[in-house]
């Protein structure tokens, strides 16, 4: 299994330079000051790029949401019981969570996937892909063995594929897992050597006795199970969780099969950080969308290079983001299809707009 | 005139605060952890607060473009020529500029208003209340009389009224006016006492000797004119603009017929600036858009007190930044008017979430 990520590996390329570069040159031509759309007129470039297309698209989109559970919530560390996992996945089917109402606002479609809750129950409308009922409690030992990792890792991989071969334009990361603001901790404190004062968030919110005991509980597991930081998949294996592995897929089959994908808030920036550990290249196809407002967000984005585009203080999780950058997305496309150059827009002369 | 001012903000009053309140309370009871939402919540709650209900709605939404000359441009301090504002006009009826493509996309009409282009062809479409040719040039004297000023202020509301009559439920603010960087940048310099070299930036694109000139003509323009800074309507009169007198306008209008109202860029925050400081209450009724990469933007948006939604690097007026505010508004209703309750959502009790 770990030829087969090797090979997805050595399969993606950076995104194809001249035909962003093409975009530039035709972004640069509009009736506009030059570079006046600043940011949106790199999203247009860059999924241009991507694409492939000097008319790039961000109509057609999906979440992909990773569900699973945590071992670690044995020891108390979450504002919310572990069957929260489950009724919140099947309220991504049935109900009005966040992310369906802003989902269906945007008109994008979900894609659910149970890649561990801890539940015999199959649910209707959910891709089951459960590698096992949950982690194990990273408090006494790893989250999953590294088969088990790399098995996460190439579900995503394989849901990126399935909405290829349905059309989508662009997709985004979403996840439900009680507990997983901390193993999201876990591998920042790792990752950044910082104090889990600094990286730990309050996660869904707790009170200031659990915030204690949930920074204890991620030092333990750190000092007990001893991740390999140069290795990506032995850090997802030892101290994340399935979801986390889950979305590292997603990352990397984005990039390979060259779909932009978008990048949602705290949890799901440490899983584009890991993959863009793995490949580099993977990070051409990333696409911010809110800023969190959990510590470890920002650190694992400015690790990353990739700067928020909304800021609306939210930690909600489940894809909540995506909306608002496949908005942001489409608006970019749209100034790039629609707006008039300086040719069709009677004002005489490109000079005249201070370039 | 200036009576009709007076009474105006003698009937502004603040949003209606138990509503406000009753909609945060509301909030909380949905099913995602107290605030999670962020300031999705905050902006469902003060437009409930302001329309007085508990289902806010953001869908028909419109931008009112203020279009004028600027004296000023004889100094050579912009980076267009002036005939570019009424090309520009033109365009925001018959042609595709950024404006028009973004609020296409996002489903929003436009308001055109010709308040003081200098220009004596009539545009099919734009609303004509031209109170003069383009103002003076301000190197030499004031822009307008005092009582200009106040026509232009009253030209804003009778704006917003027609708004509010047509059963728009969100207002946004734009503008066209080649130099109205530069009269904005005097009046921030004015309003912080900050040095011109933080204040100014350098607006549609300029070069370095055309950026110092620009700084040495709005050092003289404030030096000859010597605005009152304690009047905003003599500020508008000696160095600024039919375009932000009229955005003033259309902020205490919004205030007064209880309408949200968006501000776009630099100029309209200076604008709301004025009209805060006219009328404090009026802020209530202001949502911020984008981040524009002006520098007085910021200075006037900390002085509001008001945060950005959005971080799109842009600086293209017009009320570009608009479209996304009204996105996200339109979100926060959904979040609203959408979610599941706890007690909807079988979460058995609400406590569970962290509360």
């Amino acid at each position: 299994m770990e030829k087969q990520l090797q090979e997805l590996i050595r399969g993606i390329a950076p995104l194809n330079e001249t035909i962003r570069k093409e975009a530039v040159s035709y972004l640069d031509s509009l009736a506009k000051p030059v570079k006046s759309f600043g940011r949106l007129e790199d999203l247009a470039a860059q999924l241009a790029g991507i694409q492939e297309t000097l008319n790039p698209k961000a109509e057609k989109t999906v979440i992909i949401i990773m569900s699973s559970d945590n071992g670690l919530v044995e020891e108390g560390i979450a504002s919310a019981p572990q069957i929260v996992t489950t009724t919140q996945t099947i309220n991504f089917i049935k109900g009005k969570t966040g992310v369906v109402v802003l989902a269906e606002h945007q008109g994008s479609d979900l894609m659910v996937v149970d890649i561990g809750i801890n539940h015999d129950k199959k649910i209707d409308g959910v891709i089951d892909r459960k590698i096992q009922k949950g982690t194990n409690n990273i408090y006494f030992g790893p989250a999953m063995t590294y088969e088990d990792a790399l098995k996460g890792i190439l579900t995503g991989v394989e849901m990126v594929k399935t909405a290829k071969e349905k059309g989508y334009e662009v997709i985004g990361t979403g996840e439900m897992g009680i507990g997983n603001t901390s193993t999201s901790s876990a591998i920042m404190a790792l990752l950044t050597g910082e104090s889990l004062d600094k990286v730990v968030g309050r996660g869904g919110g707790i009170t200031d006795a659990s915030y204690a005991h949930k920074k204890e509980v991620i030092e333990t597991a750190l000092k007990i199970n001893q991740p390999d930081p140069s290795d990506p998949v032995d850090i997802v294996a030892k101290v994340g969780g399935f979801d986390i592995a889950g979305m590292m897929g997603i990352y990397l089959g984005a990039a390979y099969y060259k779909i932009p994908v978008v990048i949602d808030g705290f949890i799901s920036a440490v899983a584009a950080l890991l993959a863009y550990k793995l490949c580099p290249a993977s990070k051409d196809y990333m696409v911010a969308s809110h800023a969190s407002r959990e510590p470890g967000y920002r650190m694992a984005m400015e690790l990353l290079g990739i700067e928020p585009l909304v800021n609306l203080n939210m930690a909600l999780g489940e894809g909540t983001g995506c909306p608002f950058a496949f908005y942001i997305l489409s608006a970019a496309c749209t100034v790039m299809n629609r707006m008039a150059t300086f040719a069709e827009s009677n004002i005489d002369d490109s000079v005249l707009f201070g370039r």
